[in-house]
């Protein structure tokens, strides 16, 4: 079976997400990421799809309950490199990725994360800005 | 066509390499890196190999080539994430892995570039260790 390696970066993890996910790789990752986040104490997650072409509802799904169980973990989820046709797609498709920031490239979102973690309860609060549709 | 992203985090280049190369791919990934190194002064690169299950003689020679051609460009590269199967088939086949550094995780990749940044010339002495048999 394919996985998605995870990448301890300081205490950020990153993935990149390279291959087509189905339905058992992605819960795979989702409980990688679950487990790398308690085992390192990592207070953000750094999701890359630059590699994806497409993102569908599945995806979208995907990376909202990965945002959503990072953060009940304490750690902040960024998702970076989103394609310009992705973005049109997805807001024609309707799909809002909520709860999950994006920032265009990987530094941007070590900016965000490092912001997010010297304020307490900033995190919340742009989940909240992001989620406007 | 895929493609392998490369991804910036500060003055290091970040490469997870998870798909199946072919000789497309593996060229194409060359040039990208290459690219990006002018295009952003970087000093390292890392490469992930921690996906990967099998490390062939291609691999390896592509690894090899990046890792000459990141040096003509001032860069060092080290990989990281090889699977302990994929060290002892390495050995075993006789690959040597000619002049590539490499770290057990990212973490380790990253103190050894900002050491190298740090001495002049260090890049070249621990090439000439490594090459070693």
């Amino acid at each position: 079976m394919d996985r998605v390696p995870v990448l301890k970066i300081g205490d950020i993890l990153l993935v990149s997400i390279q291959i087509d996910l189905d339905d058992q790789t992605a819960l795979q990752l989702q409980e990688d990421l679950s487990d790398r986040i308690v085992e390192t104490g990592a207070h953000g997650v750094v999701i890359d799809i630059s590699a994806l072409e497409i993102v569908d509802s599945f995806i979208g799904r995907m990376l909202s309950t990965i945002a959503a169980v990072s953060r009940v973990l304490d750690a902040e989820t960024v998702v970076v490199g989103m394609r310009p046709a992705v973005a049109i797609t997805l807001v024609e498709l309707g799909l809002s990725l909520n709860g999950v920031r994006t920032a265009l490239n990987v530094d941007k979102a070590l900016d965000i994360l490092a912001a997010a973690k010297q304020v307490h309860g900033v995190g919340m609060l742009t989940v909240v800005e992001d989620a406007g549709a």
